[in-house]
């Protein structure tokens, strides 16, 4: 099959002989090319992930193809997101490559990247939280990746010559962002044809989003920011599916939706995936009594926020001389002063993950995509009755975020909704 | 003389041949270019500007050279700012053809933009309120320029593909950027070989400014609006020595600073250049009795203010249902609610103009460009007197911002500064 340009969809066989026919890969599978044991994994829901084994090396090569895999060609999608995907993946791997798997290869004409194979016991966070598994090191991974990944993208180290030239660049992912733009800050504010939600028991919960003009003008806020300000280059894509986990090791996959915007976003991705997590515990409660468990989402939510904000403001204490051009030397000159406008910034930042990980979490309810947190709930009025707990809890940060000053009180809120 | 790439450093003689052998620009003159009158009226601070008139026709040539004019080689500045300045004039000029010269040749090799000549009476509008003359239309065409500029650039009226394009464009225009970071956001609050000041009468007020902390932290916020924010093409410079007027007529010119940027920074600039014209005031007062003039400055002021806010709503609600992806006519569905939406939409750009107006008031008194209406105060004590009022009010502006509701109160606060 010719696709254009050069461009060719791989299946299991002809992955083989691409891989052949390029030297790099050859090597990394230490030259041992011919039993390759080859596994489609795609779980995800856009591309293509084949598992590479040789009996000297593995890798990950991952295709984009121009659609949604999940949906088909009927819903087209530039397969040059690959490209961000893999731009994203060296940026961020350079500045945290403890927790972003390595490049090998990125062939842009076949929207391919080969990567580091996450190995067994890696598994997706996301199905460590169903299966109630606790991460000890996840909020000091996943704090560190934020904090070294948005710090160092952002105008605390970046000269504005350096920000507004990646800024431009990353323009150019405009389709993925507008997907973003569609199913989180949109439709489930509105009918649409891709909403579903557990219906009937949510049916009311649905409408009622619909209804609330207090929620659509706070998300309308958030969405501006979204499309408007270029802050630091954020994952775009950072819920509980794209880390791959072991009990020591935490790894961020997939940033094909990256490009330069609010840090809020990817924060509050994670944070309201693990609320989303919380909320769905209960639906999995018959297997074991989860409210340990429960106990440390939430501890883990909180230490990841403190966390990201300590090594935060460690790295513009470390860089505060450098060539970051947005608190010069010479004007935030005294310690007090300095320690003030990092109190400003985080406070900032901190309502605006609220608002994003807000945002994310009604999506996920009454939106197109839904969490298999939730959807592996079997009993429908189960699942119902922590959906909507979810709901309203997000209904009340969306709107109420500027409220609250630390991650503390919004901890004391998850728990009054889980009554 | 020849330069890099084809780029040719013109004068009132081969500006002759090169028009000469351009059709294009022969047949603007009437193809009558044999007794060409030329006179380079660059009074602006960057470029090089040429008023030909013909006996048949006339217009404007500006060139940039690669460097700043007024101050020399030593600071080289990209003269691709002249390929923003013309695609802004055409693009502003598409939304708003009364207040816009026409642009009837650009020249990319040569940092050559050729335009309508503004004939006199048309003078720079700083100059007119020098000279205390009232311009009965000038709140009704500015705001109307704004209110049409901004808003079709905005993503009130873009879809977000569009946007997104065009603010990779203009990322090109960093070096422009970089320039209003450095002299409206950073110079002035601290020490730099380029500030200036009446000395030694404001050599404690400038002192000040380096010292107020608060005002610091609120500068950087602004800062970082500036540097991050992409909420609509702005002109960029729109001081009111970018604006010719007659009594009848009022045309915008010289956005070479343009960029993706907030909408504030371009209603502040306006704003605050009126109201140092204001401060301005009394130091002209030995010719005659300003206290008249005075009244007209704050009425122009409230009327700009309210009148854009008003035309800008307009223009939305005629849009409403239009390709802007910020607020879909699906979710925005009530009157009541889109009333609120742009409700929202006015308080926070009324409160970022007054933050960019303040900056830029800040940093005519103590940065290193000033304005004609201070500096042809010649009694050093009484301009000193003039600045420092402009400065306090300023200050104050910048800080408590958020406090005011309306351009009326802001009015009342210039008012107490007067005493
Ligand atoms: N580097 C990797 N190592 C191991 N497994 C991976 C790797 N990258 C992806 N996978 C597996 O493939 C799945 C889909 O990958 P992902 O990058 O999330 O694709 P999509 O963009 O389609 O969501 C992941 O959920 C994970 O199970
Ligand atoms: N289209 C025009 N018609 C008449 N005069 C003009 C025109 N454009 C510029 N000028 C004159 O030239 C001066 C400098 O132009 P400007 O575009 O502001 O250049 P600069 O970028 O150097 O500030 C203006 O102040 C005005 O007097
Ligand atoms: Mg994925
Ligand atoms: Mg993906
Ligand atoms: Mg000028
Ligand atoms: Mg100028
Ligand atoms: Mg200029």
């Amino acid at each position: 099959m010719e696709g254009n340009g050069g461009f060719r969809a791989l299946n299991d066989k002809s992955l083989v002989d691409y891989i052949k026919s390029t030297p790099l890969l050859v090597s990394i599978l230490g030259n041992q090319v011919e039993d390759l044991d080859i596994k489609e994994v795609g779980d995800g829901n856009l591309n293509f992930v084949y598992i590479v084994v040789g009996s000297a090396g593995s890798m990950v090569v991952k295709q984009a193809l121009p659609y949604i895999r999940c949906i088909g060609e009927s819903w087209p999608m530039t397969k040059e997101r690959a490209y961000f995907e893999a731009v994203t993946l060296k940026e961020h791997g350079r500045f945290c490559p403890a927790h972003v798997p390595e490049v090998y290869h990125f062939d842009r004409t076949m929207s391919l990247i080969a990567m580091r194979y996450l190995k067994p016991p890696h598994i997706i966070l996301r199905k460590g939280l169903i299966a109630g598994i606790e991460y000890p090191l996840l909020a000091e991974h996943i704090s560190d990746y934020m904090a070294k990944t948005l710090f160092h993208t952002s105008l605390l180290y970046h000269s504005t010559t350096d920000h507004r030239r990646a800024v431009a660049e990353f323009c150019g992912n405009v389709e993925l962002c507008r997907l973003t733009e569609q199913v989180v800050f949109s439709d489930p504010y509105k009918i649409s044809q891709y909403n579903r939600w557990t219906s009937p028991e949510l049916d009311g919960d649905a409408e009622a989003v619909r209804q609330d003009d207090t929620l659509k003008l706070e998300v309308a806020k958030l969405k501006a920011m979204f499309c408007e300000r270029a802050q630091a280059l954020v994952h775009g894509d950072l819920h509980t599916g794209s880390i791959m986990v072991t009990l020591d090791s935490t790894q961020v996959i997939d940033p094909e939706f990256a490009f330069y915007g609010p840090m809020g976003f990817d924060i509050g991705a994670f944070l309201g995936n693990l609320i989303l997590a919380f909320f769905s515990q209960d639906g999995h409660a018959d297997q074991a009594n989860r409210e340990s468990y429960k106990k440390w989402i939430l501890g883990t939510i909180a230490d990841t926020w403190n966390l990201f904000q300590k090594k935060f403001t460690s790295l513009w204490n470390e860089h505060k001389d450098g060539d970051g051009e947005a608190y010069l030397a010479a004007i935030y000159n005294s310690p007090s002063l300095l320690l003030l406008a990092q109190t400003n910034y985080m406070k900032d930042l901190f309502h605006d993950s609220l608002g994003f990980g807000a945002a994310k979490m009604i999506r996920r309810i009454v939106g197109v995509a839904h969490v298999e947190d939730f959807e592996s709930i079997v009993d429908a009025k189960k699942r119902a009755s922590c959906e909507r707990r979810a709901l309203e809890f997000a209904k009340k940060l969306l709107k109420e975020r500027h409220a609250y000053h630390t991650i503390d009180q919004v901890i004391s809120i998850i728990h009054e909704f889980n009554q």
